[in-house]
């Protein structure tokens, strides 16, 4: 019995998940071909320069595809980059529709890969669980319609709010699972970012650690071959070269000062950028900017309540993750965000959007809701 | 079809539940005869003076509780206390088995009931959805064992752990479904404790009112009769006797005053109870014995960081209920309790056993585990 366009689409969504850790710059997209109810190919794509999802699914269909549904969660590509474009494959194909979850979201091409389709007298339909393909690529999608990348701001606490003890001690507020989740928002990201505080404090390298991640060979394979660029942001470039955030490899560092100290970065195989603002302080919409620039969908920002508050009071947070530990630091320990606000007024408004159990910690996630 | 012990003891459980709000200082309690498979008498406790479950299931069954099975929540008593006791009943109406889902708590007493109902050639069980039954009745099984009332701290707080600005300013943190469910649980409660400065900053009268229970007509009724004592520890009596907490009704007032006061505070209808500690504060261990002594079950805190932070500290609390709005309140806020800590090694460890949406906020029930 055929199923409804939701289920394939489903199905779809549930191939392009599994590009989670590895498209980036590209988006996650998944594709499957369906003839009189039976599913004859599907595919994904799994990083940038390899096939898209469609070329996949319609290897694996081969002449079956000829009258067939393509089912993809992002309108096929009508242009020639790395690849040759989808939208050409599925004409030459000869399938018959295609139901797209959403459409590009980049607003100079939106709806052209569908209309070259309905041209070559292919029924096209789009929109079929477009939330769901949305929520999958907000970081591309935020990036080609805004040019900047998705910000999530990761944060360990105690249920009383609190990062840290005023001494700054603060390793292993929670536990094993929600570590493990941590490192698979780092997999998935492009860019994890992180301050001189916590780089000099925590000894902090913020890299991606295979054994860590709690996903099969396969997934585990494609993350690591595809790990998020680590970049700092050291104003007055206090964390040395020697520091184990620059010995676990390539990194970028965001600055404020000259350029003379380049040089010395680059023979160490790191790059150095000024990107300064007022008061000495690193310029993070700017930034922000040129990771968008360099291909950045998604960012994780894994600093102290400072750095995490300059973020959080520019209004560039997109999501936080708080990873919530069953325990009281107490009245004088660290806040979660330098942020200090006097009237209740002033107080950011947020949405919870999930909220679960990881080990013996819980994981909120919350969204900045817009002010009126 | 006859069912099994359990779903019959679910059965009582969900009749025990309806005293929630009106039996103390009694035990919920809630009965369920059963003869060949069908219910033939259903009871359960709503106050104290009144009939207990088992007399109202008896009379509800009459002549067909006769070689039936009693199901009750709690092991039936067999002393004389206001009503005569109901292990005698269930003999006289001839039951043929009688299956308890827990023995009396009451160390000196446990076991006599079932005792003399297996004396009389009664087949009995207990220990049937056992933990269930003692979750219902927490304060009574505390009280009774170790002379202390179970004791819950309601805080509403922000996502990072405030519970004011620094100014005080504090109404509102929570929304309408919050604070319904606070309502509730000043209801199930028999003592409300609040602390000078809370009364005086919000005008707090921590009243139960009817048409914020969100309950039917029958529990709002029972709730409304039943309301619980309202405490204020006010160690230097700062709160006038014109405010609007003494003007809502009796109150009960700690003190660390000497006597000469308590007859002004008579003479408007309330009771002043010197209870000194240390440094000018009110010994709250001893307060909770005196409410213990008194009958009190369940205590509910609703005050602000100092007083609950001196609860906390004094390792007097049972159960955290946090509600948590989705807002910042910034790191120059209130803290959720007052309770600086030094080291991560000190930081109480706690359970959380469940998170929940209400309405716009999110409830967490947290326990502290105790430390091995």
């Amino acid at each position: 019995m055929p199923l409804s366009d939701q289920a394939y689409m489903a199905r779809a969504l549930e191939l392009a998940r599994k590009g989670l850790y590895s498209t980036h710059p590209n988006p996650r997209v998944g594709c499957v071909i369906v003839r009189d109810g039976q599913i004859v190919g599907e595919g994904w794509h799994a990083k940038a320069g390899e096939p898209h999802a469609e070329v996949h699914a319609l290897r694996a269909a081969g002449n079956r595809a000829r009258g067939a549904t393509a089912y993809v969660t992002l309108e096929p590509c009508s242009h020639f980059g790395r690849t040759p474009p989808c939208a050409n494959a599925l004409i030459e194909a000869g399938v018959a529709r295609v139901v797209a979850a959403m459409q590009d979201p980049n607003p100079q091409v939106a709806g052209q890969g569908l209309a070259r389709l309905a041209e070559a007298g292919i029924e096209v339909a789009c929109g079929v669980l477009e939330s769901e393909a949305r929520a999958l690529n907000v970081g591309f999608i935020k990036r080609m319609v805004r040019g900047l990348p998705f910000v999530r701001v990761k944060l360990a606490m105690s249920l009383d709010g609190r990062t840290a003890m005023a001494s700054g001690e603060s390793q292993w507020i929670t536990g094993p699972a929600a570590r493990a989740a941590v490192q698979r928002l780092r997999a998935q990201s492009s860019v994890v970012i992180s301050g001189a505080d916590t780089v000099l404090a925590d000894q902090a390298r913020l890299t991606v650690r295979a054994e860590e991640l709690g996903l099969n060979a396969e997934l585990t394979a494609l993350a690591i071959d595809r790990p998020p660029l680590r970049v700092l942001i050291d104003g007055r470039l206090r964390v040395p070269l020697d520091a184990p955030f620059f010995q676990a490899g390539r990194t970028l560092v965001a600055t404020c000062a000259v350029a003379s100290a380049r040089q010395r970065y680059q023979e160490e195989g790191h790059e150095l950028l000024a990107i300064p603002h007022a008061h000495g302080h690193v310029d993070l919409r700017k930034l922000l900017q040129e990771l968008a620039g360099r291909g950045a969908n998604e960012v994780l920002v894994e600093a102290g309540p400072k750095l995490a508050g300059a973020f959080a009071r520019a209004g560039l947070v997109d999501e936080y993750q708080l990873f919530v530990a069953a325990k009281f630091l107490g009245s004088s320990a660290r806040p979660l965000l330098d942020w200090p606000l006097a009237r209740m007024a002033e107080a950011p408004q947020l949405k919870i959007t999930d909220m679960r159990a990881v080990g013996d910690d819980w994981r909120i996630t919350a969204v900045p809701v817009a002010s009126a």
